[in-house]
């Protein structure tokens, strides 16, 4: 009798049947289908290889490589039906090669195993997603550059400890979230570089026998290096852990940005409004308006910190070259990937719809804010600037004691405090000048915020 | 016109249509479609509650308990059809209903809010997959237990630093990951009654306005009290998250064993063998047989690790009583029970139809594993045990200079390192007598591990 | 010539020196020295049950324990050195019990491995910090009932999605929080129960081979079990993923709490104000008043997950009954431990001290937060509730495009939305109504807050 | 009275001093006055700029200067004492200085702010964090080189899944594991340019007011860039996280090389054998010898893991430019830092003394490891790879069945499954010419691996 475990492609030597449930805890064709394309080309790329290696013939490399073509097509039309025996992906490929093309589709894995053929698999799928995601990352800094032009000359108030702090631009609020974001596409450029070392023509863990070009191969992957060590080129994820992390950090970035559009959006700061077409009801309450895409947003992140801690606990056990473990290597980047590819673009439109509400702002720019241009102005006279804190923290006791605001008490009281005011400490009492005086590099001055816009643009013009 | 938003159950404040991807975002029906058949449920129970609270009539209710019934009978069969506007499944339901019993679904929601809603859904959800693991790890118990007792009198070295230490019964060796999964069938017992608090008739937030009997209501779900807060009722995901470190530890405890026999698989070791059943081979390698699904296990428990650390980021960050980031509670928690489902029946199949090979074990057993009987025997001859250890030591250090093995070393050796050896020194070296010396509670003589199986057996006996 | 190692506890066998970083590697007493009033009072224990079995005599064991309560009193006055030798903490004071009594030390050691005897000393420490942090819980869930208490009558806005929702107490607010607190001290009591098997008498991994009665001994030590597994009971640390696992959480509970205090302590929202001995300043700005201690509490709850991610993840890998890699249990849940007798005190002052502010919570409350209760209007006068939800949001459109509140809206709008409305629709804008309509178990009415408050009492006066 | 809030920095304000708990809670000191020397360093850089940009004379930053220098040496003498006001390194500096030099120190915190002092400390002491892993990693590059070199020639098991799979070099094993600290190596130096942009010259978050040449100060405290943008400049801690991850990803790299050892130098493999001085004993067992530092930095690893778990879930929850919550950001740093300088060098010492034992390899090369050479000699005679795979399958099961090695099977037996073997099959069997078959780059042959060797040698000669 014909058993199920001899339709695996490793079957020989096994007396019993997989058990079913194994079988089923095994399979992992349910989400590595996702990686058929990049086994097509892959083994497109590995049939060339083997041919000029001499393993097969001429026309066995083209029989091979229109069949392949055949199945990708099939593929991408859905149209490929998988079967029971197909435990993965390559599995599935391989069999439906040989219905399309006979006997020659059983030569197609010389010299291959399965462990460098994932590997190679999945490194051409992160290189996708390192490409999508980067590209992705453009498109919300674009949004932010757009805002921060369209937003110049608005002053909102500055917040460290969510207390207001100082006044800025709010120009210059939206490029500091452009910057984390071009980290994120600079980490990115550099781990793609890391992914790109080619793990086929490694073999099970020992090498390939056959005399296979690796590094031709490479090329025609369009990878950077054949990988220097067959045994680490099996069993390295790294990669996958790293773009876990850049992940795990887009997300963290995201999850800040939209902290503060919630906080900016609530009734009581009122500093911008998200378009109705990024917002949505409540079943019950029939005047709610809420930010859900900026929530899941920030709730998302912790699922992406989460993939990245589950992949490295994961690979930390995994002391040979190649260990099943590895499998769950798959479903935390295909789950980041996917997250992304909607938290990024769902951002750069909210961000572009949203509506930033002048009065709001305004009406929260509080004199007590310029303290430190008042104890500048102390500075300025000659007060060691540890005395002048000290001073104007006199003041502003005095102020709120008497609950008249900075701007509006008498100068009677501030000489009370320090006989170094005068009349002109009236002039400390405007938010343009506290905002313009900050003009070096990376200041909020309008100055300085052109010329970080400028710096920003040319990052975004590729 | 009709608008999009408006078929939502929130739509009549909005005047713009929803973003076609920020909808997608927000849809979450791709996962919180099996939280169907209880939504049903609190529904029935709902609409119950409402007309005992004189919201509905008797007619209103019976109607629409029989639509509801209807409803989830289409969910069991899969013949419910969503449509594009059904952004959850309490959205899908509600609008189905519509669509059998008319205008009186639309009463259905009076009093409630999806934020109570979806919280008692997943309760019950969480509830169920309690029952349903606890249930998994009673058969891996059984499994263990059943080793211990066709595996009697098998003595193998126990370890530790993975250096052979003592001689141990095998039985003892099994039954030591009996008790791990016992602390974990009680943390799951515990978590249920924390689980099993309604939060129904807590409304969005605030609780609700009609004189619902939520005591009732309780009992009629299957719960043990109403919530006592309906804040905390909306925002508590505690239950998730002790479900997911519950699952955590199942999967570490799952991943020592898994370990371990996985070392005592290889050649080396040669103390047990899976059955085909369990074991998978290699596509390039024909005379490999891998213990994959011991890998899968160590290497899901990595995962379900990281689902708890993204949960407790997320739950971190909501501030307000119910924020949309804990729609990101589901996936990782049905995850978490999906895994569980396939890890533990594999594992106690495995477990069952593994074989111990008692030449392996005895091969491994080296009369170095009773230098600590060694030094016994010397405490029993009055020496202080430091010094003895010490003497031992050295003895082992001179067996191993002269290449003899410690039982087989001359009197005379043992006689130049201390005076009080005598020729009774021999019968030192007999394994089952150093493995029945261990006879207090919890020791690995076989009179001790007699006493445990019978425990043990209590234990599973329900 | 006496070498290095030899002076350790496991010297005899070793021809050379551990080599310096390697020791320092391996020394543990830098942390675990904080072990030693547990060790001595563990090894008080067995020099009293190993005298009862006959391996020391009746003086013998007198003297151990008079020694021993010496070294435990140097430990507590800090006078006791350690020798560099002293690679642990056990190490430590059997080395300094030698001296103080000579070779009698050397005995006790007879039949205990530090497997067990860390295990123990570490559960007995952990068994003291479970009641610690459950002593500080109450004290937080007195200071939240105490504000419950005195805040009594004070209506702010209930709050989802951070967006205004519906009115509620702000006693109902505070007493959300004493709940999951609740939740805390629940779970700290059942681990606590897990946690009391007492190790002790297992031996490095296979039991004692003396007649020890390990239930006498678990009694003198104030544990509930002696364990039933030699092997278990020198590898399980589920004790301390549990304390680690339920410190995240008690963490998690308390980053939401001040997080919220936080946004409420904002100039923008302006509901409470923390006291002066609460907060801190800003070395750069006078004016700056910052709610530090919130935010530290926020940022070390995501330390404490990380503490429970690192433990897990490193328990996963010990497949042995003992690995060294368990050394690494102590530092987590001594940091965790540390951190929240801090924050837990902290947040009760904290509570204690802050001002609620009526006024700016008052100047919150806006008519459209009652939209629910004119849908509810509608449903008492037949209309289905998924229809008036949305008649209500057209009303709400309408005010919004008016620019009218809701409560100022002229009936005549209201009735060309829905003929339902009749001038009674005036008594819905009244928060006090509003509130106390909600008086179902859980909800936010005064009536059903005072019953909420007498069950939180009850649980507190222990 | 004077106050003890007001001998803060920021005490002009406040009318009520600060709670001793609260206190202790906000002091970073503990654990911060390790950046005393980078204070030092940024200050004095600091003065300069400001002398600069006209705010001190010439001879105010000569005094400072001198001052500052004057606390560095004071700090690392340890002659610094710490005063109770000291609410961390940068309070007690300036006070410091202020005793030295006077008031003039009251002039040093123009225009900064301990945002931006504290993140510009952290990156100086990240930098040489970078500097020393960098370094130590190199170390252990060299040792593996250095065994590469040495243990030529020498042949055991390659391993999947644990199980034997084909022959390698353990040089070629050596080497595998040195690829992946050169990936460390290289995301290293990455992350090091991120860390060098300077964030002095951003005040608390909106930019300095004074005409301070960032650039100039950049260079002068070795750096690469100012910062573009002063919000991000003071609430940027990714390079805080990546080195994290780098971190944590070392670990993981050198967990799974110790894990190997660990089973390399079991009794039951005996590949190796760690030196005396890397190896500890048993308190009990006097037999043992441990590789606790192997197991140590196993467990290290899973603390790595949780120590970047926390920082992210800290950071996520950190809206505004400033956030206390970031004092949590040194002690993981730290304890990252601390543990890989002894994880390394440890490391590097065991690998250098450990001893190889050929014979225990040697008698682990089971023929079967060859099966793939002998379905390569059918593909050679022009069998399909599927196939040929197949037919040694059963071939494996019939050299089992009759427990002949395959070596040893009858010709006839081969013939019976595969016409196409003829007496040459003896010459597959073979380790020698298995291993150096695979002579592809990255193969296991010794022409390949002598090649990798150069390689690897080029990128650790520096």
């Amino acid at each position: 009798m014909e058993q199920a475990s001899s339709k695996k492609l490793w079957g020989g030597r096994f007396s019993e049947n997989q058990n079913e449930l194994a079988a089923e805890f095994n399979n992992s064709l349910p989400f590595d289908f996702r990686l058929g394309e990049m086994d097509v080309r892959g083994s497109i790329a590995w049939a060339k290889a083997i041919g000029q290696a001499g393993i097969l013939t001429a026309e066995e490399v083209e029989d091979l490589c229109a069949g392949l073509e055949k199945v990708g097509e099939e593929l991408s039309a859905g149209s490929l039906a998988f079967h029971p025996g197909d435990e993965d992906i390559h599995t599935a490929v391989e069999r439906r090669l040989g219905e399309l093309v006979g006997a020659a589709a059983g030569k197609l894995h010389t010299g291959r195993s399965r462990n460098d053929q994932v590997a190679t698999d999945f490194r051409l799928w992160v290189l996708q997603a390192v490409d999508n995601v980067s590209a992705d990352l453009k498109v919300v800094q674009r949004a932010l550059v757009a805002r921060a032009v369209s937003d110049l000359g608005l002053i909102l108030p500055g917040y460290t400890h969510l207390q207001r702090a100082q006044p800025i631009l709010l120009s210059h609020w939206w490029l500091s979230h452009f910057w984390p974001l071009q980290r994120d596409c600079q980490r990115l450029a550099e781990l793609r570089q890391r992914t790109a070392w080619l793990p086929l023509g490694s073999g099970a863990l020992a090498g390939v026998p056959f005399a296979v070009n690796r590094s031709a191969l490479a090329d025609s992957l369009g990878f950077e290096h054949p990988s220097p060590n067959s045994l680490d080129a099996v069993s390295d994820r790294d990669f996958a852990a790293e773009f876990l992390f850049s992940a795990a950090l887009v997300g963290v970035h995201l999850s800040r940005l939209a902290e503060m559009l919630i906080i900016f959006s609530t009734a009581e700061f009122g500093f911008i409004e998200l378009s109705d077409a990024y917002s949505t009801g409540s079943s019950l309450m029939p005047q709610k308006k809420n930010p859900d895409p900026l929530e899941l947003t920030r709730g998302k992140a912790g699922m992406l910190i989460g993939l990245l801690t589950g992949l490295l606990a994961t690979i930390k056990s995994t002391p040979s070259a190649y260990d099943k473990d590895l499998q769950e290597d798959k479903s935390p980047v295909f789950q980041a990937a996917d997250n992304l590819r909607l938290m990024l673009p769902v951002m750069a439109g909210l961000l572009g719809s949203l509506k930033a509400k002048p009065q709001g702002m305004q009406a929260a720019l509080d004199p007590a804010m310029l303290a430190t241009d008042l104890a500048d102005y102390l500075v300025q006279r000659g007060v060691p600037f540890r005395q002048a804190h000290h001073l104007v923290g006199q003041i502003v006791r005095r102020s709120q004691g008497l609950n008249i605001p900075l701007d509006r008490l008498p100068l009677a009281e501030y000489q009370a405090i320090s006989a170094h005011f005068s009349s002109d400490v009236r002039e400390v009492f405007d938010f343009n000048r506290a905002v313009n005086r900050r003009k070096e590099i990376g200041g909020t001055a309008e100055e300085a915020v052109l010329a970080q816009l400028a710096e920003a643009r040319k990052l975004i013009e590729v």
